[in-house]
């Protein structure tokens, strides 16, 4: 039950909290649970809002997990554009059973191809002249499936909604590694019941994106 | 503007997530917004789960703020019994036109006394052996009307409830220092408006914790 958390410069830092905090959380309720941060190199890495996390581990010596979770956030689009994070995306797909996104995470899968023939979801709402990934993910990727959606789960791959969806996304792994009580537990404990069941109900019908 | 996010060895990483990432998100809609990580000591903290962010302040060098924040994890039973924190608290409570506080963060404004004789609300539900910290601020702080509530608002301390609710006191705070609107459009973004208003309708009514 480990999990690794793929960041790097400019990711969101709520992207961070509601993936690696919320396995933190379900480590009362799971203690088998484990995570850790990569990044392309160790060390430290500067987040969105000028935040600096430390990562413990380089794409070099990544160590397996169980499921991966690529972090969204205004790096993304440098990212998507990185041979050597696609490169690591594709390495990932091919050894490990699971691959994940939260928010903008989806847009570097996209671009590894990663989500070509695949349902996925990522963030919809934005503010002033930014474009909706959402809307860029449909246009620029024709063999991704986008859905607007909380989380889209293809199995191997899967994909979440924007930003605080994140917790949704990471609930929904816990309850597929470790079971749906631990996941409901989780939800519990970190005051998100109610919160989880009207995000359930507000998108009780994926639809594809327009 | 500008917030400061007091942290310490053993604050949960969602904590910092709900607050210095939703400001962070919020900077998209009212980019004056500014927020920094204020610890015992500048550098490195190392957060429960063995996450490692790094403290741009220690409690020496903290800059001015509109509003702080102090954060909560298992490392607040250390901090309630520590003369620096509560001293810098205090400091806090007679310079600063604000004092709020995530998660178990009540509990360290508590052993401060920057609570008595006010109305206060701090993390209910947990797993487990733990005892909830809600009953213990009860019990330790006779002079604390504790409450089980969402967000608690005494003006100058502001307390909000457990874990993922960091998210609605950060979204009220900026609601009463930048504006309803800038709240909404935040909440919007961060894709948590059908949560936020879920949350709002669990607690409508606080009620003294039993």
């Amino acid at each position: 039950m480990r999990f690794g958390i793929v960041v790097y410069e400019g990711v969101e830092p709520i992207d961070v909290g509601a993936t690696f905090g919320v396995l933190s959380m379900a480590r009362r309720v799971e203690p088998r649970i484990e995570m850790f941060l990569v990044a392309p190199h160790a060390g430290a890495v500067r987040l969105a809002g000028g935040l600096e996390v430390v990562a413990g581990h380089g794409f070099a010596d990544c160590p397996a997990a169980d499921a991966f979770i690529v972090t969204g956030g205004p790096g993304w689009t440098r990212e998507a554009a990185n041979p050597e994070m696609l490169a690591f995306l594709r390495r990932l797909a091919g050894t490990s059973p699971l691959v994940a996104s939260v928010c903008t995470g989806a847009m570097i899968l996209a671009a590894a191809g990663l989500l070509d023939g695949r349902r996925a979801t990522t963030k919809r709402e934005v503010t002033g002249a930014e474009v909706p990934p959402i809307a860029i993910l449909r246009d620029r990727h024709p063999a991704v499936r986008v859905l607007t959606a909380r989380v889209v789960d293809e199995g191997a791959v899967v994909t979440g909604g924007g930003v605080s969806l994140a917790i949704d996304l990471t609930l929904h792994l816990i309850g597929r590694l470790c079971g749906q009580s631990v996941a409901a537990e989780t939800a519990r404990i970190i005051e998100y019941t109610a919160a989880w069941r009207a995000n359930g109900a507000a998108f009780e019908a994926p639809a594809p994106a327009t």
